[in-house]
């Protein structure tokens, strides 16, 4: 019904994840209205993604080149790896301003619901990176059920290293009020009270 | 702190209507998914946009060519224009087999709070296309103040013109509830009730 053009366009649209026809229909619409120049601009990151976005080969990271900044950052503590799913965690963990160590990025964790298994996941990168050196991996995968499980893997993982393996704590979110928050949230926080 | 390319592929998703920054990081993650085919397909369909999508010179639908599919097709009634808001509308409205006229994309409607005024919307074309051979039209804009306002305009506009000027029904949708109908459906539904 639509030009060809406009219906690869929804087509595209309806690839992403969440994205339904009438919001892959309203997101063409807007891609019509937008300027030539712009349109133009974005086809060409689309052709050269493989050319410009490169994953670290230490650390999983997204990166302009083989080496993400952050592993090429020398100031930064190389004793203390903290593990976590996705790339995204990186950059959440990197605005806290707090962390000063380095990161491997999982890119997934196991899981036996989607048939994830250890070795799809950048555990082996892990394990060959532990060394003498290396202080601390704080596993900072996602509180769900496959993040758990990841975790205990993880730790088994390592037991035989001389390293600590810690996780995030669990409790309840700042700002957020205590009646909201999820009974396993509210056991979380109860075992892991702190004297003030 | 992600790579540009990335950055890029963010800030573009982000110009899309209702997309916030999580979301638009959501999407970009899911392009570095997808295969380089897709990926070229589509920066090849972004980049020929101006010149593979038209806007039909007489009723302004979208159009592979100059003239769409349906001014073209000699077998709808020409006495009959279908006024509406959008190309979308016009979709809608061939989904239901049943309006075999043309049509009249507006792009827009009249709007105070928006600023759009009666010359910013494609009227001119159509009080130019109606002739003594047009016997309805049937004004198709949402029910919405500025739907109304538009209707109410248009039928002003053709008042001296012999042509009847109509308004869709309004009133309950069919499988509704009518405890969640609003108010005003209520009344239209009320005002619009026919002997069964």
């Amino acid at each position: 019904m639509y030009p060809e053009a406009f219906e690869k366009l929804v087509e595209f649209f309806r690839q992403l994840p969440g994205v339904g026809a009438k919001t892959a229909e309203r997101y063409a619409f807007s891609i019509l209205e937008t300027s030539s120049d712009m349109r133009e601009e974005f086809a060409e990151v689309l052709k050269n993604i493989e050319h410009s976005i490169h994953y670290c080969h230490i650390c999983h990271h997204l990166s302009d080149s083989d080496t993400c900044s952050i592993c090429k950052d020398t100031t930064r503590d190389e004793g203390i790896i903290c593990v976590v799913q996705s790339a995204k965690d990186v950059i959440a963990m990197e605005k806290t301003m707090e962390y000063k160590g380095r990161y491997h990025v999982l890119n997934g964790v196991i899981s036996a619901s989607k048939g994830v298994l250890p070795q799809d996941i950048n555990l082996d990168s892990l394990v060959a990176r532990v060394n003498e050196n290396t202080k601390e991996i704080i596993v900072a995968t996602n509180p769900t059920i496959d993040g758990e499980t990841t975790a205990l893997y993880i730790s088994k993982l390592l037991e035989n290293k001389s390293v600590v393996v810690t996780r995030l704590a669990h409790g309840l979110p700042m700002g957020g009020h205590l009646d909201y928050a999820d009974q396993l949230t509210l056991i979380k926080a109860i075992e892991g009270r702190k004297r003030i």
